[in-house]
């Protein structure tokens, strides 16, 4: 059995990243709301009266921010499960902790090339791909791990 | 090393809050589906069609509570995660509780004050604002427990 | 107390389905690339660009795809999380691995329905409701379980 003690430096590992990845999220409710302040547009008429802002739909800067938001959301849950899974199989330490460090500079760099300073493609791209794929790495390694579970 | 033990009494409020909290986010989609049945108004043509409705995607109604829904899958899947992760810190039980107690208040006033009976701001600021500032504090707390993993 | 070993079938069943999910979250992107290059239409204008196509939020398959994206992740990690707790409370292991088995089987079902060869209603409907009714099924019991820590 996989020793998921606190001691492995793979769990260790996956509770730092996984903690940065945290903050990463809830940071873009800051980038969101710094879009919203400085364009002075709300998605709710309750906001737009404290803000004496305006309610529109479709501010090119700030429904940026929200795409990159919900990639998140499309991405890090699965990544947060998915690791915490993989950890269970018994992964060698140093290519797991390389993995989950891939994993969260990727995402970071993702939001970096989207919604803070926006990059000609291939850049978001691969700052998609590279955690993409290793997470249905990851994955696949906990299918096969728990097959006989089906 | 912290306890995990199912008997810590800050491992049972995470659990109690946590599935709280989940219970919140599925009711959200009973708020949706009522909003859409009052209103007639539906995503999907075969949804318009099973229910003599329409295909429209800007009742603001609906929207509302797809807004509230979608703050949920914002904050709600990091507070699970960050919570988890902030319980492996071994902190002290009496905080603990409190900091989730605070949260699941938070985000259940959160959607009432969007979603169910609409308040001026800074109701869902402060409702929104709480549980965040708190998950950000968890999140630290996890980041600098486990620094030494990076 | 309960047995979270990893030698729990029910556990290890949780384990093989959340993985199972994890990877059909990620296939919606894969999709969702799909139906954007298919008919040429994207989100931002620098991956229009990059693919010779334009920038248009409200073409219908690709919408559709997002649809059920956006419902994948109201749902999955809520039962990522609620089915997590759901183990501590000692199900029979009969029991869990049967609601697990069927919260998979539905959700895989109805992204087939919503977005792979749309069907009228209730195909997704049930494909919805049962993992749904499950989810709050084992919501409940965590709830119930460890309401001594409210």
């Amino acid at each position: 059995m996989a020793s998921m003690s606190l001691d492995n430096p793979a769990v260790q590992s996956y509770l730092f990243y996984s903690g940065i990845l945290g903050l990463k999220v809830l940071g873009m409710s800051l980038l969101t709301a710094r879009a919203r302040y400085s364009k002075k547009v709300f998605a709710n008429p309750e906001d737009a009266v404290a803000a004496k802002g305006k309610v529109k739909f479709d501010d090119p800067d700030v429904e940026r921010v929200r795409r990159a938001h919900l990639n998140d959301l499309e991405n890090i849950p699965v990544f947060w499960v998915v690791g915490a899974l993989y950890l269970t199989t018994g992964p060698a330490a140093p290519l797991a902790t390389t993995l989950f460090r891939a994993v969260a500079a990727g995402r970071v760099l993702h939001t970096i090339v989207y919604a803070v300073k926006p990059l000609p493609q291939p850049a978001r791209g691969l700052a998609f791909g590279v955690p993409f794929l290793i997470t249905i790495y990851m994955g696949f390694k906990v299918v096969q791990h728990y097959v006989s579970a089906m």
